[in-house]
């Protein structure tokens, strides 16, 4: 069994730099649409800033740059969750194209509050679903 | 007398797309920072974003594009003010190379308020600062 | 019949501003998304910059912004050919929500030479799927 | 002695989303354009993508985000060397407002072969500059 999230992307102009190849902060770009869409499938409709007062920021970024993908690609983006803390969330996140990692490494997320930018503990549903992510890759090993 | 607005712009790779030229839609974030510049030249810090609960949305669009910017190119994004509304401001904008005009046309915004999106009068002080600007204009003519 | 192409479009974090908006510049994004689409569906697979040397540029922009869109908001971006000449294609375009057309407008592309930036007269496959959608439009009225 | 290379930012709407802040992709932004000036600060006028055949992209990126950059403030992006390989330059980057620290990390950047990919040797003159800038912050310290 696999919780490994996965998002369809499709290379457009706007992606691009004058290097012929996807600018390289935009990969970020997909890797959040990934996680949004993970955290829309763990019950979290509004995926990015809720509207009860708190909004998730990265708050840790390692990124490795293995191959470069370019116009008209039809890529891959991945998330898993790896970790889960008390107002964090790690996850294990890469752009493919087939079997091949363009773009791949970890990223932290925090769960901060909208107004003042302090750390908030996870909301409880989420953590608990997050948790049973975590668990079900576990059980994998 | 002119009160054509400027602001020195260096591409980046940010800027760019796989055509090798600057990405269309990245014009308009240049035309929106001289914007931004010329509303603080106004007396209003707070350009865009109002701490007062109204802020500046593009209404309108006309855009011609004649020759393409490349990376690291050294270019020039300008502004006028060319009509003053109840809750509206035109301007006229572009983005030039030395002598060359690269892009140009008319831009509307509308002054709206924060919470309801719906349009609100001009604050009394910029739009004096508008009018001023504007007939500063017109005494060149 | 109709030949009106369309595009679903997501809001992510990255379309939107500190004005809890999509940023105006990103409807464009959708614009070309949808445009890079109707083209691949029109038998172009590289549908923005082929590898006959030559791509497609805008050369003119005229659009109206009705209603701002939101973060996670679904959207449909459209786009319909409303004229074919030598060099240039004219697109009426639009980005909606449900019923609720958000901004729309007019969108002229020429074709250029990716060396010399010269325009270039339309493929000449291209140039007949296009007046055949054009055709097609016709025939509803 | 100090050899790290400062380039002031302003914030405009472009870089910030519905969080209210600035987007997290958009500090790799302003690391970039920090990093390009430094390039050309050190004799190498096209700065990101040479005219012969050679350009850089990002090949590891380590960031933390310690705080949040809002719309209007005016930044310093800072780049300094921090270890020359035979195709690689290591740097240590930051964002701050003042004297805080709002982002920073380590960047690689390779060398590669434009049309390739491939990784290739630095230009000469470029690893001299780079072992320059290395050097004059070692005797700092």
């Amino acid at each position: 069994m696999s919780t490994e999230f996965l998002l369809p992307v499709r290379v457009y102009i706007e992606d691009t730099d004058a290097g012929g190849i996807v600018y390289y902060v935009n990969y970020l770009k997909y890797f959040e649409r990934c996680r949004t869409e993970l955290m829309r499938a763990l019950g979290t409709e509004r995926a990015a800033i809720s509207e009860s007062g708190w909004m998730f920021v990265v708050s840790k970024l390692e990124v490795s740059y293995r191959q470069p993908a370019h116009l008209d690609d039809e890529l891959q983006a991945t998330a898993s969750i790896t970790a889960v803390g008390g107002a964090t969330i790690g996850l294990f996140q890469s752009v493919r194209r087939g079997e091949t990692v363009l773009v791949e490494g970890d990223v932290q997320i925090a769960c901060v509050d909208c107004e003042t930018g302090r750390p908030r503990r996870l909301p409880h549903l989420l953590r608990r679903q997050a948790d049973a992510s975590l668990s079900a890759k576990g059980d994998t090993a």
